[in-house]
């Protein structure tokens, strides 16, 4: 079983700039104990900054499960909209911080009616959550 | 470590109504199987249709986590909001459906931003995964 | 063939307060009047205040028919009309006044969508009406 | 006494076309059972699908109750409302369909507000509570 | 010099409906007043109910200055004022009474862009200041 | 096979008016060169500023396909759009000049969204393209 | 002269909660001391958490003067606005907070307009004004 | 009989700015036009592109007709309206200009609700018409 | 102590006009009544019409608490509002009317939210309640 | 004469999914068609899922005439739009569905404005009349 | 070559207020060190809490170049934008801060399109970069 | 010291297209002069149409100080503005134009609220100004 991590841009920033914020473990680092912790499943990570490159990813990829985190891109981009509706996949959008509870353009993605459903604002553990219910559901 | 789980109005009829829909399991049901499976973690459980009843148990529990799916009150309670912000507790919002994809009226939550975060649209699962986070951040 | 009649908060005020907008009738004395003239149906009536009782009543009652005048909370209770939407019964809905002539919050009722239709301005009348279409439909 | 109906534009079309959803009943044939059943009362009926030839039977029509159903001009027609608002007649408005179902556009109608009260939702029946109202009321 | 003064839908009442409003005098009687006292002016005088008739009358009038009260057509009717825009003539915009302190669907005319001015609130009057205005302008 | 052209109002002026933006050819003559170039089409043509009578025409034709350009009715009329809906046919609506780049009132067409499609900007020749895709599509 | 304090959801904590904020005296300790001051007047006080079981008070209370903080549903309950409407007693509205420098769905209560007046940001002494005023009012 | 007209801010540049566009006459020069035509009345003028030095000479002005142009305050000046509304006088508004066609907020003037009528479009002449219309109506 | 009460435009009027409203007494005597009654107080009142006229004064005022009814321009004022904004001082809000009862553009102050808090719809009596909260918390 | 066909994200995925929508030919072969169908023009072809890269085209193709399908980007590229807007070339919009009938957000294209019209729903015929257009125009 | 910096409301407290934010340098002084620098520009200074002052100040200034900061003003002064339309100078808007991370009524400025340009955000500074723009182009 | 100026999409074009309007400079020559003019900064250049490379660009430059157009996409990219907001770095947005007086959805940008300061509309001096603030800034 394939599952593959895409995220969005600006997320590729993750430890090596404000620790403060997001610790000093990279997003690569994250990524090596998520497969560690999950041998059983084939984990693969795409990140990029160009919103065509996660498109032309989404179009390649033939993994099973998908977990996207679309960054700024997420409020925008009814082309990622278009890529994930038109794919016969299970889709899981994550992000990491609440969106919610930020600036009012940040509370709705195009994404989420698209996808089976989303996780939002616990932080790195969300990509956690979405392995396991593609585990147990793909 | 103690999880309380919070349904809202029209809640208590899964299983029993539409059940081409929800199957034929009964959230008592499913709650005893979460039971089963976390038995390290002492889970209760409350539903009621009464908005201010959710508020009473909120004011009243010793849980250190709460979950709380608060229905058709997700969208417009201004004191159910007030109630979570003014509690120093870990709270997580989930909804069985991916409310993003439905009636606009739906799309937001007056709950979410003041919970740590959401997962929607996942069934009953994202109860399970509401539970897998409390108990790594509890 | 039972049909229920359901009031929602302050229309228990008929006939005992403001005489001179809703004479001196009380709703309980109108009933009366109702059941006489439709003895072979089986009118039952619930009056509540409380937005989760009136919820309560829905999901219990075993009346074919339903009336629903919901007073305030018609115009912003998602948690009554989702549990209209789920129930398999003839749902209309009353309104005493013609709310579409009053202020803008009250021009549309969230639970019209969900019932078969609605009956609005025509004064106590409109539950006669309401009971005439459902003796022809259930 | 004397009761007209008035239908708006496309109203025509009942029972000629679309007969999976308007059956095959034409409304003529309709209103020939309705005079049949209120044979007490003088009903008359006007159909157009020009906006102010409406007008113009509202202005000149004696009858002392209306029934008006004034198909898509009631969401736009500021002169219909005014010709209505205008008369010192009982007005009651009938739409065949639940449209606080359909789309935001037919929400509201403009008719609504001048008018005593409105049936929505019943489909043809809707005129027959129309008559019984009216019975009791002019 | 040629003037035509057009009246929209409802207009053709005054005088005959509403007298404690509008006077018992109708317009043709005031129409006839201000034809003594413009004598200089050849003044014509149409009325539709209609809004199509009165975009045909526009279409075909040798009239070189017009003064327009479209009624209830005045805010909804992009027709009418395509046709006043593609005139070449000098077109007045006139209402009885003082539409901004009415409904707010009544605010703003479709029509007033296209013409040179607007003048209302001021009764009947209204006819009288467009008719000075153009006797020195055309 | 057949196909009608329906013009709504202000479009029997082009030729006569404002040549310097719509030339000296008329509609009817336009008409003519269209049925030279399609001659194995039986194509119609009616116009009329009464949207009313659009309607009348369009429930009343046999042509399998229409062309239809209403003028300013296709921003507002929801009876025109009814009336497209209800039909078994092949409608296609054509605007003249780009109504995208105008008022914003201009900017959406009521009629769209029950039509097949939707060609604008492109001057008479509109009507060339539909007439070519209904002949392959009809 | 009798006047009632209204306290609705989440407001039973002051004093037991966020002590840093609203100090360690209940709103119990605080009533005592204002019954003392205002010993003339016969001072009661309620509180619940349930929107209806407010309206259940309203309806039944005899007092002459009514203080009502609604808390969260003084944004959204029609219905509360509409069982103040209907009574014919002094109602005066009171916020702990100033509600207008707090997130924009505070800004307006539903409430401000069936009541005389309001009194918004001035702590507990809030309170004291409203029964200062209705002593010299009511 | 004495009527004042008060011009708001810019307005005092007439005729010496742009003459391009409002010729080379003063304002000045105009009203003394305006005065002899007008013998009859005693007119005055007021000038100032203070808002609060318009409602000073509004509050303290014994004419018994009002011809206001307030210039840009037209559109946000709560104050104005609230001066003009407590007066017992004939209020006409006017504008040089014909503001519907202009920018989007100059489309509504906070004033008109609170005057009899309203005049513009018609450059300096709309000051005609409203001394014509006073002189007739005070 | 000293308290600055400072009134905005049109509220010199209080007395001498409407009297069947505001009464015949005018501010200036009610402010002798304040006077007498807080005698421990350095009362000092200022009023114009003019809105920089009020920020002059704010600003140069050497009072420690405010009480400012802003009149009309509280509604719109950005310049009030940064000038108490800079302020160091306890200002309270005062309005005589329940604007959240008028006018929509009247609902929002734009001094509130800088403000300690505001009291609407009490009349004078508004100004009595602010010198008692200032007397208590300054 | 050189015609170059622009196609945005995801539409390089027609014929190879969703056949049951799309049917099973690619763009490829259709365009094939369409080369050999209008074999005196210099059809050329680019397709990207990068905003920017069609730009990038946008910015050097030396083809006279330009038919553009920016997919989702159509509804929010300003930069697109400026792009085209820059051009001395003539471009026009195709959609292969009915964007006026699919979900608000895809109501408006951002390009249409500086194009110079618009076909949309006729699905890849859209293409062929483009250049049928093209062919008569350039 | 002469330069007017036009200082609206509050602006004249800059550096005898807040002076952890704006230093204790007043803006005179800081004007000082500005004449100083650009010793060949004829410098003068007006401030002025009355709006219609600063329009009287514009309208009189003999300056060939316009540094405006209308403070509060800014965002809701038509009267100050006609008047700096009607002139034929080169006006420059500054702000001190960057008002576009400010409150949502602070985002857009009345007077920026009727300016030559913009310049927000880089405090005191603006206005020296202002500077430098006149000189190089006035 | 490190300046990086930093174009977006279309800008590229400066001097080879619309000579007319930008002259027939193009950027790198501007670019050349104000290198030569700020010869003791270090000046580097950086153009690109594609957002995301934008975001490489910002993410990678070790520049103190920033310049920014980014065209088209300051409307619309939360990603640049994300990538802004989470740099420890002096940016400042330049637009050429000035982008308040044209079309409303380049009114605001959504790079300002995360830049220092922002300068539109004074051509390409703009970005001298810019480099004059960063040099007595960073």
């Amino acid at each position: 079983m394939k599952i593959a991590i895409i995220n969005g841009p600006n997320l590729n920033l993750i430890g090596s700039r404000e620790p403060q914020i997001y610790g000093t473990e990279t997003f690569d680092s994250y990524f090596d104990t998520l497969r560690l912790k999950h041998s059983g499943v084939d984990l693969i990570y795409f990140q990029s900054n160009v919103e065509g490159e996660l498109i032309n990813f989404l179009q390649q990829t033939d993994a099973a499960g998908i977990i996207i985190n679309a960054g700024g891109y997420s409020h925008t981009s009814v082309s990622i909209r278009d890529c994930i509706a038109s794919m016969n996949k299970q889709v899981v959008e994550v992000h990491i911080s609440n969106i919610a509870g930020r600036e009012s353009f940040r509370h709705e993605s195009m994404l989420t009616p698209v996808c089976i459903g989303c996780i939002f604002g616990f932080g790195l553990t969300g990509y956690e959550l979405a392995i396991q219910y593609l585990k147990s559901a793909v």
